[in-house]
This record gives structure tokens, sequence and C-alpha cells, in this order.
């Protein structure tokens, strides 16, 4: 297949003539699907459904601490999670704050507390005239809402294969004290499936931070989200790096098992060190007596330990695999040689990241949009829905049916050749 | 029973030396009982088994809205506990929003928004030089402390037998833009048990605050809770109250299902306008994905509607009535006629207040710890912990089984007499 720069302005006008021909066809076919939101599928969440048998009303109620689960208290979280958790995340377990369903709350509650009470004794945020996040990009949409709702400034770093651009990082992080805090998904990062390379993971426990209060938010959605089970990606320890560089309260880890067993219906865990806990908790214990720890009580139940949750999850890659194939095969047939298009091939997570030609990315989602196939809109993988170059489309196969994903991504690469032979004829 | 205030100095010290050796009696039997906590009993949760099973890996799982309830979404809550909550606190659907486990943390909730991002457009409170709140004494210290931790401002407000001293209430409220708020638990008020009268839901209807971001905390946690069910308390409807009067955004109406299912597992909501709502989606959409649909189903399956939630609260004033009946006739038996002491008798809630003399409260307290009951601790009930009047203990008969409530409560109005002949022969 010929590159489409290569290719006469006579030959790109056929080709898009016949590109339109394809695409009203399949606007004629009424489609509507959906490649927009990191959802598992209905086949993943039946994984967990014995998960709902394992409390009824026949259970016994008290846990290791003593304390009937069914009554108020336990604001940590109960230890039988607390050390499931720390089993899974290879952190101890004096290291683990239990949460309620939402790891996505964790971080903005966590970020509005250093707003409202500061951390550490330093000045609370919204008292500074400028507070900045640190936002590699392509990132997760719902981490930049949440530093955007608080007027928090953000910078976009670029990210390579091997993570974040370090030098630029260093340089904000180690020189302005208006740098609170740095997003990160360390393992099969959303959307671009990148892993943090080891050298990435040290330089980031070995910042020496201007200010005082700066924390990096680790955000290991993914932990143990495999799609290639034979090829599991590993990341050094951000808790073990932080300790052995002397930072030992300055990363803020999160994971849940939202995608492990329901979404809405899991649970979420802070890792971080006992002195940050210690803090935590003194809010924490104004603003609820407890999280829920019946549901706490039924994950544990339900797992036993941590090989039964890496058991469960080979059972959701088995489910992911096809899907995740079915995209990259169809974008390797479908744009390969075609210089229109570049992916990276994930080895875990939720999504494909895709990079058009410049300038290309809201068309293609539009596009999608009119031949009904909802993608995430154009930009969202950057602060501000700004993506200055137009080229990043995070792309989630995982909610729609096999059938369904196979045509989204017909229309999904027609879309992507028919902005692209625009894009060139406009040169 | 002869008033103790009419006793010689040596009757009282006849009466000391008799309450001391009892007291020294006691603190051998080596008792360890608590009276601390508005916790419910086992026996209250036994109640609520069942809703464990009403979902299992057999159920559907698609509510109303034809979403699947295990995967994310849902914001607002899903539509079935919309409509229950609606029914059960006679407000209009697109009044509620329904939260996870916890009305404190929706408390908590408003006031850190209200900190960070303002109300109705209004400065953000944290970028004021001071916030008030008004606190009706003896009132919850939950809600003492959450204003506390904001640095908010507290002004404690009398209260009688029908509610809050209006007229203070008002000259506060509509003088002084500081004031942006008024803690109240209108019904079977924790700690006094207080219903408040029509008269007094009506002034606060028609307030007419200085600042427009002022808002009513209704905190309706015992909307349902009635200990006598042949005699169950109504207070009006602040929902419809507000709208008559004019101010349809001027309160936030909170509830829960922790007293009526399990504590730490049930549902909480908030009442209030659709355009309070709407402002509070905003941010809530970057907080979380939503709450925990599969629990608020299973309160769904488990009540039906609200004339089911209303028969389950029967049986918990089953278990209620003897529990309060206990402390109250030890009270009544004990400590009538010695005027040494005065106490309400409420119709529902957790609580019995009790007012010692002048200056007895915190030695009341001391004493029965020293024999083994824990109770609150004196002072809890007022903003900063500070009685002026050292008078003011909350009792909590529902966690102890009967005959340890009985037991505790005889210790307790020994301790009341001790502290009493104390303070008497000081004088």
């Amino acid at each position: 297949m010929k590159a489409y720069k290569d290719l006469s302005k006579e030959e790109l006008q056929a080709l898009q003539r016949e590109l339109q021909e394809k695409f009203a066809k399949i606007k004629e076919e009424g489609i509507s699907l959906d490649m927009s939101r990191g959802k598992p599928g209905s086949d993943q969440l039946d994984l967990s459904l014995p998960m709902l048998d394992v409390l009824n009303s026949e259970s016994a109620f008290k846990g290791v601490q003593g304390m009937d689960l069914r009554n108020y208290g336990i604001l940590e979280g109960i230890t039988e999670i607390r050390e499931l958790f720390s089993e899974l995340m290879e952190a101890p377990v004096d290291h683990v704050l239990v949460y309620g369903n939402s790891s996505l709350n964790v971080m903005y509650d966590l970020i509005a507390k250093a707003m409202i009470h500061g951390i550490g004794g330093n000045t609370p945020w919204c008292k500074l005239d400028k507070v900045k996040f640190l936002c590699p990009v392509p990132g997760y949409d719902r981490h930049f809402a949440i530093t955007e709702s608080f007027g928090i400034e953000m910078i976009a770093i670029p990210m390579d294969e091997n993570g974040p651009d370090m030098d630029l990082v260093e340089q904000y992080v180690n020189n302005d004290a208006a740098v609170k805090g740095i997003w990160n998904i360390p393992k099969y990062s959303n959307p671009s499936g990148v892993v943090y390379s080891d050298e990435v993971v040290r330089r980031f426990a070995n910042l020496k931070p201007a200010a005082p209060d700066f924390r990096i938010f680790w955000d290991n959605a993914y932990a143990v989200h495999h799609v290639y089970v034979e090829n599991k990606a590993q990341i050094l320890n951000i808790v073990e790096e932080c300790e052995k560089a002397g930072n030992p309260d300055m990363y803020y880890e999160l994971c849940s098992t939202s995608k492990i067993t329901f979404p809405g219906s899991g649970v979420a865990a802070l890792i971080t060190s006992p002195a940050n806990i210690a803090e935590i908790k003194k809010s924490m214990t104004v603003q609820t007596i407890g999280h829920d720890k019946l549901n706490q009580m039924r994950h544990v139940k339900f797992f036993g330990n941590a090989d039964g949750v890496h058991a469960h999850m080979e059972k959701h890659a088995a489910i992911l695999r096809p899907k995740f194939e079915a995209v990259l095969n169809t974008l390797e047939q479908e744009l390969g040689g075609l210089e229109i298009g570049s992916w990276l091939k994930p080895l875990g997570g939720y999504f494909v990241a895709f990079d058009t030609l410049e300038g290309c990315a809201k068309r293609v989602v539009a596009l999608c949009k009119e031949a009904g196939v909802v993608m995430t809109p154009a930009g969202s993988t950057y602060p501000y829905m700004n993506d200055p170059k137009d080229t990043s489309i995070r792309i989630a196969p995982t909610l729609p049916a096999s059938e369904e994903l196979k045509k989204a991504c017909e229309v999904f690469v027609l879309c992507v050749k028919l902005a692209s032979v625009e894009k060139l004829l406009e040169a």
C-alpha cells in the first residue's frame, strides 16, 4: 500500500470519492456504537457475579478486629481488605488506607484537602496565588478535570514509550515551588498503554521538589489489568523507590477494584507513607464514620488473597485480548503503510492511543459521530481539552461486543482515511 | 424523696459516704459498658439481614433506565432509589440526589464545595475573612467537627422543646452576611429528641438571609426513626415551606438509611431544589463517576416502597422502646424529685439528653468512666466542646443489650448523685 503523502492530487481525489461513497453507505446503516469510555463489557462483569453470593443473611459478620462489620466504624478499612491490597500492591499494611467505591474520588479528595487544609503543615493551596500540576500527555481526562475544577494550572509534559520526559519533569519540580503535583498512570497508561521504565520510576523517586508539599499522584489503575498474561509488564515499586531515595512521603499511590469486580461497586485504596496516612485520617475522621465494610468483606471472601485476584484477572484478559487484537489488526491491515496514523500496541490497560496526521483528530471523531460511532472527544487526552497538534484519539475497545467492535473499527479507519485525504488535499 | 438542695450539710455528708461506698462496690465489679455513640444494637442489624439476599449472582441487573447497574454511571443515583427516597421524604423525585453510604460525608462535601467553589456564583467561602454557622445546642458533635475543621466560626443557639430560639436565629441570619449556615436535626433531635414545631419550621422557611449563599442544613437523620409507633411525631415539610416562602433554594435536607439498614453500608440522599442539584452535579461529575448502584438496588428490592420502610422501622421501634424506657424509668425512679438533673422524654431518635446541676457534667462523665461506663465526652453537644454551664450529657441507649443497659443506667444515676452532692457541698 502506498503512503497517502506520496499520492498525486488526482489519486487523492479519486480516493476521496471512493471513501465518501463507502462513508455514505455506512451512514445508511444507521449504526450506533460506543468506543468512548473504558467500561468493562458485560461478559467481564459476569466474572464477578459469584461475589454477590459470598455475603448473605447466613453469614458471620465479625471481622478479625472483633467488630460487627454491619455497624459503624473502622475508618481505615477492615484489616482483611487492607491485607489484600497490601499483598496485591506489594506495600506494607500500614501503608494502606481503604476508601469507598471510587479511586477518582480519593484523588479529588486528596486535592480538596490540600486546597483547604494544606499538606504537612504547609500553606493551604487555596491561599496561594498559583498552584501548578504537571500532566503527562496523552493522559486521562478525568485527572485533568479534577485539577481544572480547583483552578490549578496544568502543564502538559510529553510522554514517550518509557514514560514522561523526565528532564522536563525534573526541571519543573526541582525549581518551581508552585508545582505541587504530577498525574501519572505508570502501568498500561491511559490512553497510550505506556509502561514506565525503571529509570523513569527511579527518577521520579529521586526528585528534589522545590515545594515541600509536592506529591506524585501515582494512579496505578491498571496494576493487574494485563491483556497478555504471558507477557505481564512489571514496574518498579514506587513505595520502595521513594523510601530508598529518602522521599518516603512524596507519593500517593491509588488503586481500586472498579475494573476487577464491578465499576461503581468496587473498593478503592490509597497506598502512602504512615505519616501521610496519619495526616489524612485526621480530616477523614471528620468527613465520615467509615466506608462500606460489608462490600470490603465481600471482596475479601470472593478473592481470598492476591493470587485469587491474579487468577481472576487472567479471565478478564481472556475476554479483552480478542478485542484489543480486533482493533490492532484492523489498524494494521487498513492503515499499515499509509503513514496517516500511528499507535502503540498496549500489553494491558483499557485503551489504544491513536495519533492522526496533524490537525485531523477532531475531524476523525466528528466523522465517526456522523457515522454512528461515539469516540472520546478529541483533545480529551490533553489538559484543557487542548491538543495543540490535534492528533490524539483514544480508542476504548472493551465495552462493545466483538461484532460491534469490528464494525466500529471499520468505521474508525474509514474516517481516519477520509480525514487524512481531506487534510492532504488542503495542503 | 427530698430535693438535694434542701438537705443540710450533715445530711449531704452522710449521703456522700453512702454513695461513695456504693461507687466503690461498683468499681470492684470491673464492668465495661458503652453508652457513648448512637449505634444500633446487633438485634436491630439482624432486621436487615434479608437485604443481603435480594441481589445475588442470579439477579437481573438492568434498572428502569436500561443500564447495567454493575457498570459505571448514573451519577444522581438509580431512578428506583430516588423514587424510594422521594416517597419516603415526601419530596419530588427531581429534588433527590442519591450519594454513597454516609450523609455526614454529604454534609462535609457540601461545605467543602462552598469553601472552594462557592454557592450560586458567590465568593468561595475560603476567600472570605469570616464565615459563621449557627449551632443549635445541645447538638451533634460531628456537625460541629465539620464546621470547626473548615475554620468556620460557630455560634451556639439555645433550643427549647420547640426547636432553636428563632428570635436569635432571625437576628443573626437576617443581619449578618457572614452567617452562611445553620445546623439542624429537626425531628427527634440529637441529643434532646426535640421535634421542631410548625412555627419554628415556618420561621426557618421565611428567613430573609443577609447572605445570598446562606443554607439551612436540615439533617433529617431520624425522619422515620420513631420509638413510639402509636405516637409518631410529624414536622412540616421543609421543601414545601421554603417554596411557599419564596426561598426554594435555601435548604439542604439530608437523610440516609444508616440507621434503617446497616450503618456504613447504607445509602445517603440529599433533598434540595433542582437548581441546587444542578449546581452540585457540576462538581460531582468531576468528583466521581457514580455511587454504588448495586447497594442502591439492594435497598430498593428489600423495601419495595416507603411503606416497606415504615413497616421495617416499626420493628426497630419494638427493639428500641424497652431500651429508652429502661433509661427513662431509671432516671425517674432514681432521680425524680431530687432536683439534680432534668431530661426530656424523646418520642424517637437515638438519644436521651440529660442536664446536670451546673458544673457537674464533666464530673459525672469522669465518674462513669472510673466505674467502667463510657459516656459521650461532656461538652460534645456544644461547639468547640464548650458547654459553658457544664450541664449537658448525651445518653445513647441503643447499643448495649438490655441487661447491660440497666447496669449502665444504674452506674449513671449513682454518678449523677455523687457529683451533685460534691457540688452542693462545695457551695
